[in-house]
């Protein structure tokens, strides 16, 4: 867990969530560059307008759960471990429009995105304090956003959090057992099925999950086994914005324009080519709110099937 | 994960969470019972007042996650698990006034409801199919609730979920290396530090534990090592209900009657008296909205040290 008090002077902490504000002033609109920390990177996409001098920024977080600074620690208090809150939070603001969602933006739009991601990725592999890097999106105040201007997140962690080891360790432990790939071994059997696949183009398959822990939850795969998202080519990032647009647009039509969390899956910072982490993407729409079941025993209760979902999903036009 | 289908015929499902309905028809307030599932126990308190028919009541959920019904199958599909959905949802009604809160009812009816959570997982400990039982409270939209009324639910599952298997593992291998209980080792350690204790009776402490996931969490731990809840007498159910209407109290005292989620954490079934688990209660506030990183990392940003959470919590008062 992240213990991050300075975060406590962020005005939406604290009370009940408050929804995105609109109207108001937008730190993220173009001409309110200097209500931003300093720029860590800015890209301008060949089709961007006339006015736009920028397509894509990227930034510290006003609000950072972690800090570049500082020496990495890690420390015993009595039965308890410590480490030192040594990372990176940046926030990549996504396209100059106050106005226009992520899923509609256009795909040398949403390319660009995608490109410095992983530019941002590589650049803080170099730094050997670093285990991690989660890349995530929260559409929405119901997903968890506090700005409705669209933006993701990177976080780059000092150790690998406890979910992903969870993964990344049942991806080693299929791989001792039968030299293959548990990913590679989903989305074969997802192509054979048919039945959770929400769309499949040349270079990626999206599947709905079996026993997804909640409703209309996708993953989009790369269909050749790669281990790191920062391995890849603009090539394939072009193909993976053509599934994710799709992907982002079927979901608004389905369930209208629903909040929604976009995260990054992949390997350990510097961990690669492996032959058992596969990367992936998950959309998943905040539709459900979580209770205490859910957070005592990560055990999820979803009242709608993935077959379902995905039957849905393939008949619901992309815009 | 719990696939649910029938579930999707529950009202809230499938928009936008809403808050619950205030005004209309209770289903569970004195004079509906006929709204309800067939009631599986009842019960009144010594000091249930003169119209009260009754002061706890105990019937199946109308929109059950898993069902009593049919035989325990486990089967592969293809590289994926299936488990049948055997197992008990039960709501359990707190009280028959409407409008007051679980925190602020009498102490011997805090304690009847703590007796019929015991007396509901022995009840269901004879049934071999079953491997744990799962009791919590949503109070408020922001902590999952669709209805106001008091009330605690009861899942009763075929397999123990994985993260707390995940713990009691955890306690399991810390047994095996040091032949001491995980829990008592914090409590001693919190004991003596003082600093994360929220207060401390004669044989319950609550502390806002060390690197808390998310703000103000509490968790109320008896101090003498019992694996398991439903092995509780009625005398410590008592202290436990003394020790929990302080903890609520003063959280509703603190953060102006927030929405929250209460857990049991406790045993496996049939699985008890062990000396590597030990139950306890965690009282949650729904303070915070969980975004992309915490659902894919399992790691939670908490901008309250549980430190400044405890020493604010030994000040405020109880009601």
């Amino acid at each position: 867990m992240i213990i991050a008090a300075e975060r406590a002077a962020r005005p939406s902490d604290f009370s009940a969530p408050s929804p995105p504000q609109e109207g108001g002033f937008c730190p993220f609109c173009p001409g309110n560059e200097s209500a931003t920390p300093h720029e860590i990177l800015r890209r301008r996409t060949a089709d961007a307008e006339g006015g736009d001098a920028w397509s894509v920024r990227v930034f510290p977080n006003r609000y950072p759960a972690l800090r570049v600074e500082g020496e990495l620690v890690r420390s015993a208090h009595g039965i308890f471990d410590r480490i030192s809150g040594v990372g990176a939070h940046e926030v990549i603001v996504e396209t100059p429009r106050h106005d226009v969602a992520f899923g509609d933006l256009s795909l040398p739009a949403v390319s660009e995105v995608l490109r410095v991601w992983r530019d941002r990725i590589l650049d803080l592999s170099r730094d050997e304090r670093l285990a991690y890097v989660s890349i995530f999106k929260n559409q929405g105040a119901a997903a968890g956003a506090t700005l409705a201007h669209e933006h993701s997140q990177l976080l780059a962690l000092p150790t690998v959090p406890r979910d992903v080891e969870l993964e990344l360790q049942a991806g080693d432990d299929h791989w001792r057992r039968k030299e293959r790939c548990l990913s590679c071994d989903v989305i074969r059997q997802e192509r054979e099925e048919g039945v959770r696949i929400v769309h499949e183009g040349e270079r990626f398959v999206a599947i709905a999950p079996w026993a997804s822990p909640t409703p209309f939850l996708v993953w989009i795969f790369p269909k050749a086994h790669a281990s790191h998202y920062e391995s890849s080519s603009d090539d394939l990032l072009a193909s993976l914005a053509s599934a994710l647009r799709i992907v982002l647009q079927k979901l608004g039509t389905a369930l209208e324009d629903p909040a929604y969390n976009l995260v990054l899956v992949s390997g350990r910072l510097r961990g690669g080519p492996s032959p058992s982490a596969h990367w992936r993407l998950e959309v998943a729409p905040a539709v459900t709110t979580s209770g205490g079941f859910e957070r005592a025993s990560g055990c999820w209760i979803n009242s709608t099937p993935p077959e379902d979902a995905a039957a849905f999903l393939r008949k619901v036009p992309s815009r």
